[in-house]
């Protein structure tokens, strides 16, 4: 089925690229139409708009300033709209350059003057603030949806890993024990973080422009509350000015998606190393890698990857759009056209992202074993030992962390693991520590004694992993 | 007085760049501690740690973990410390990387084995995030103080000029008229929204990490509510791993600074062209501009253009922490080290930017006969028209539109404004225009008639503009 | 015509975001495809991919690697294939992931057993990085093309306008008189460094990655000289890991178009400015404005405002490629899978910009009274009289400046221009001062008397802007 | 020593941020020094601004526009500053603004009137250009020198390391063998490309500014050719307006430094990944890690980390510094003053981790027992089973790679790998297989038969190692 923009201007579009050159050959008008055009991606603001232009018929009519009849004619002719657009038959005419365009055309096409009635006391300038708002914040919704499913992914697995010990790592070297449910939890508090963002900037932005007209109000006598409310926005917003100048919305939304993608490219990148050969912690199905018809043991983590690299065209997109705003003057200009892509496209990616992060998660089978096999290498309970010299035998903290370098060099010179040590051994550096070492230098004791709130301990990690799939619900 | 780094280091840190090559001459040893140590500006981070360590020592002393006398041992230490530094009369040393390792070396050296027991259930990279966690805390606090202070400085002058009238621009194009009040409130909401970010992020990152330790928290029986609550901390974190690999607190703030240093790049590109010569509506003091020995007349307003400028570093240092942390797996990295630069640099470049928007919004003379002027040309008042052929004369808007186009283009030909042309001329295109047209064709008629709430009517401008002085007084 | 996507797969993809939600209902197989597929941009390959694998399939039929027959027969299919495409005939299947598959399953089932032996000797990764370099190389002959396109423009209308006076600013207050022609020139010296960067960036990429196979090389006796040649390529690439793991030439062309986007944006904003109704310098026709059917005197500069603004999509392109491949471990990554859409996005924005900006250079009119009337105001040749009091009365010229702007306070204190200032009033500052002043405080004295090479004296303006005529002829 | 700036400013500046407010309480005079002094970081520009002025003076004199003996005293006091600087004996102060203030005004202080003819015929936005310029361009002569040094030390390990064999990752997944030194000349590759930016880019900015003075050129008789020469330029600019306004040569410098550290990062991941537990392919010495007091075995790779940290702030200055330039008129604007800090950073952050990356490479010890065997795991002899179908069997390449995904799955059922599995289960599913196939399945045979250029051969890697070593001798 084709797209919904007219056959001629879709060729040209689509296939403008194919070879370089002659694009422009038709002069002035076709580049203009070019650089100003923005149907081809403003359609996706139909819904919106339509939505806007109800609430403004709607309002015109209660304040008397159109008549009912013209307001019904309006509201049917939105809803034939509406109903052609969703069912894939209308065509966009590019040269009525946007979605708001297209929809009054047909209005006034189809209904005639009451068509014409229907701008009274807006703007374009308004009217498509209002229309990207709702868009926003409908985008915001969606994909708070998809980090609780995520968050809810996350904390299935953590709950199910809760004493699952895996090596903990800083600067990627093994430093303690930790559970694998513990770490998928940490994505979590992450994903907390960015629902918090995103409820923000959704409580920010939900405030109606509409009535800010182009740039100064309006002379009719409009009820702003009115349209407010029935788009669902907590109030008008407060000068009209900025109303029609602000894109705030769409940058702190960048901005909430930008750190969302930060952090899943953290995972990605986890998952891209967990299931490399040599560590292989994790295997991912052939749902989410891609094999090759040569090497049939081959998983590459395409997903993990696509995952991590689109936290660049999200980067890319706050960037740009800081610096589309950058310096210009009120009220409104052209530039801030250039803002629908952007964030369109970052929505995007971060919806494709969020259910391709969702998916991993339920895929992903870890390999216990090897998890708890490197966990128990490495001197990994040394903290552990120390903590011990601290506690049982009263050594300042500085001068235990140094006994405890001189353990591990000693075992390090014999080519054994700190549990395997002998007792006499250690007692060559320090001559109190007893039999009772032992117990704390197993990666089992080691995660197991840090309950302190937040900290690793299986126990800790379930209470955690229970608590949130409840709140989550 | 020198600044608080010894000597030889100080001199070669400063002087490094003096010339090329052989700066690390000295081999790899120079060269880990040239790319290692973070003394050189980590050292902001002063009172935050003091500030931090006083609190874990008062907790550790209560748990039973260290003794009372140890306690009270660190805690004098502490604070003679913190004096020192504050009379600057400590001197840091590189060779000890960065401020926790200097506090704490001057500590153990003068207060014996009490200080080796400090770092008791700690660890670096929770107490590097605790520590940078309250300096951007403070950093919000103080930024919102001046974010107050340039929205009163802004609406103080709303109010004085609520009914000054001046262009509206839409392209830079005159559109319509406006009040200058208006205008500078348009710059209250958005800082107002600036606020609402500032707020928001420090509501997100008031939590506290000490106790998540190293990275899987510590066997010692803290109390992590107890240093929390000490350090105003809402509550202490919830996952240790995520304790210490989570810089979403900096990168947010950089975000709202970002949106913040944008909005004032466009007021403060407003001022570049307002002062122009073609221009010249406002006019700044001495205080904000740098003449030219020879030019006398030339008032370069430099302050605006570095505000404009200073947007570019903001931009950069969200730019750059969003790559530093892309990727990274959990959980401490040291590349997680370049986050204070980015974040201090950024913080002051506000601080300085704000206070120099403050001072020229208090600074500037607008010329309101200047403004006039430029609002009652170009037929700005040509909506007012199409409104009134809706109002008076029932016309749809669309076409109300069209018959203004033809009015306007009958007023161009003869080379006058719309409230001259006569009438005759105005009934040739639609015979049922009365004298009447001539009320709305005036810029003070036609901003009185924007009162519908956010519009441009001095009333409204007067009562926004006290409802803020209010708010913010 | 329906864009080359089949029939369900384009309705979904082009539709898919009309409501959020249910995009991935269809589960894992859903998300990799969306994730994973590319053939929704790389079909902009065609060509590319077609010409390589004419020159893989000539070299291993020289070689002996495979058939003449074979050879013979995959040219004829990917002749067919070609003229397809060409003819939008060619229906793209996005379950074949990319370009290279459509292409390779098409000649397999329409050659059969001869189309298996294509890729002989070559891989995916080989294949991606060479169509990639030929689209990139293709881009820059285009962009180039236009930017001499866009020079000859400026230079045109610089001999054309190379004594027409105008004031040059600096801080955007009126410093020195200048040319409007040497004010285009100046742009003609920044296009002329933005040829010189994509030809550098061509040079650098003119090397062919064709035969560098999955990433070691391949152990088939290829001619990896002969695939070269054949392409237009300098060389073959000397290291097949960094072949196929390399993107700089993208990197290094989105850097490239990035300053000439900045370039561009200055003198967008320079036409906004120049086009507002207080400055009025220049005019733009209806061909790059956009009225209102309100305001028909209202030229809104929509064309300059959105070249001004596609800058920040070109910086955004960099930001996220680079971001993309910050910290990728060697060999191939599926993350460079994302360099494609922001390199087709920023050249298209970039020849867009450069089409919009040649056409309003061509179609701007100047008012050469109002730019000399501005030229003549505020003290404009105050360092006219400083240097005539250097040259002339052999004052130092710090000295001088000290005495030039008393003079000029003289003058603003009478509300007179320099040149209207009697010689008494001058004398009494600086008693040597001689009728002769005169002759340098015109606006025409100014410009003629910076002669020196590079100044703005209207002899070097014309030979300046004949030279370039020349040089692009 | 103590640094630069004059004691109480230099308190002031260093301080200033110990406690947040009261920083501007001294009212506007302290908000504009603060803001306009660049004298904090522009002081690096001593030497530039020195070489500038005796080359501006030399010519005067040589022109006659000052005499012979004011051209001595100039060049024998800026003798005496330099010489001070040089000792750091000269105090800079703060309320001068700049470097060439603060230089000018020792020089009308000690040799009086001489000193005010200096500034004869420039402007200081001239003279800023040329010194930044001069700066830059020495800036790319050292870091070309580290760039070269890092590349003979990566070409004498791929010598030493020619024929060890690692395995070749793609997605980070066992792809097939390669050699170490193969690998390490791909970033030799890509350090050439980077030298070539680097060199492209002084070509580019090599143009002497001086003499276009504030904008326009000047009245006086300079010879800009006998500046430009005297400096080491090819050639004065072309247009003064262009001079004074261009920033090209910092952008660019920027931007080939962004893809520098961008290389430098994924080598410095591959360090971080190569060194942690489950790799440990290499191995770093203390040099270049730090340890734990407590984990003695624990080598933190942290000069790697920072290396790829330092991207993000490169990254962030080249987003910055175009930020800054956008939409910015002609000719200066004071934004422009934002540039030298970024590029300052970034030029000292290259500097930092070029020295670090070049002694890590010299420092790092590859275990080849480990590489190999991981090498020789995970069927990455696969391709060279499918080559010898196409090769010895005729079977047509597509054909093979299907047989060959069979031999691996009979091979991974059993849990073998390939060059284990007996012939007679290959001959289940190719019959025609003969014992001449185990001859390719070693990843020895693998590595040296991919001997076509470029390959990873390591007689190829050898030659190229050797060409290298050579042509950076």
């Amino acid at each position: 089925m084709p797209p919904p923009i007219s056959g001629a201007a879709s060729a040209r579009l689509q296939w403008a690229n194919l070879q370089w050159g002659g694009r422009f050959a038709e002069g002035p008008a076709a580049i203009m139409q070019a650089i100003n055009a923005s149907i081809g991606f403003d359609y996706r603001l139909w819904r919106e708009d339509i939505a806007g232009s109800l609430a403004h018929a709607a309002m015109l009519a209660k304040q008397g300033i159109i008549s009912e009849a013209d307001e019904a004619a309006i509201r049917q002719g939105l809803s034939e709209i509406g109903a052609a657009i969703a069912e894939q038959k209308f065509t966009f005419d590019p040269a009525l350059e946007d979605i708001h365009t297209n929809i009054e055309a047909w209005l006034v096409g189809h209904i005639g003057e009451a068509g014409r009635r229907l701008h009274t006391g807006r703007s374009r300038n308004d009217q498509v603030a209002t229309d990207f708002r709702l868009w926003v914040r409908a985008a915001v919704d969606a994909l708070d949806g998809q980090l609780r499913d995520l968050m809810r992914a996350l904390a299935g697995r953590a709950a199910e890993h809760a004493a699952t010990i895996m090596p903990g790592f800083t600067h990627l070297q093994t430093a303690q024990p930790v559970t694998f449910g513990h770490h998928l939890l940490a994505y979590v508090e992450m994903l907390a973080r960015d629902r918090g963002r995103l409820a923000d900037c959704r409580v920010r932005l939900n405030e109606c422009p509409l009535g800010a007209a182009a740039l100064a109000g309006t002379t009719f006598p409009i009820d702003r509350a009115m349209t407010a409310r029935t788009l669902g926005f907590d109030r008008p917003t407060a000068n009209s000015l900025d109303s029609v100048s602000d894109r705030d919305f769409a940058i702190e939304f960048l901005a909430a998606l930008s750190i969302l993608a930060m952090h899943l490219s953290r995972f990605a990148e986890e998952i891209v190393i967990w299931t490399s050969a040599p560590y292989r912690f994790v295997r991912l199905s052939d749902a989410f890698t891609t094999g090759s018809s040569i090497m049939p043991q081959k998983r590459n983590p395409d997903a993990a990857e696509l995952a991590r690299a689109k936290t660049g065209r999200i980067f890319g997109a706050l960037t740009g759009l800081l610096t589309v705003m950058k310096g210009l003057p009120l009220a409104y200009a052209k530039d801030m056209q250039e803002d629908k892509e952007a964030v369109f496209d970052a929505a995007d990616a971060a919806e494709l992202v969020l259910a391709a992060m969702a998916g991993m998660v339920r895929d992903m089978q870890p390999d216990p074993a090897r998890m708890r096999a490197a966990a128990g290498a490495d001197y990994a309970t040394a903290t552990d030992l120390a903590d011990y010299l601290v506690r049982e035998l009263g050594l300042p903290f500085r001068t235990a962390h140094h006994a405890t370098g001189r353990i591990v060099s000693a075992a390090e010179a014999r080519g054994l693991e700190l549990a395997d040590l002998p007792l006499a051994a250690m007692q060559e550096i320090e001559p109190r520590i007893t039999e009772k070492v032992f117990e704390v230098l197993t990666v089992e004791a080691s995660v197991a004694a840090r309950s302190a709130q937040g900290g690793t301990a299986p126990e800790n990690v379930a209470r955690e992993a229970a608590r949130w799939l409840e709140a989550l619900a």
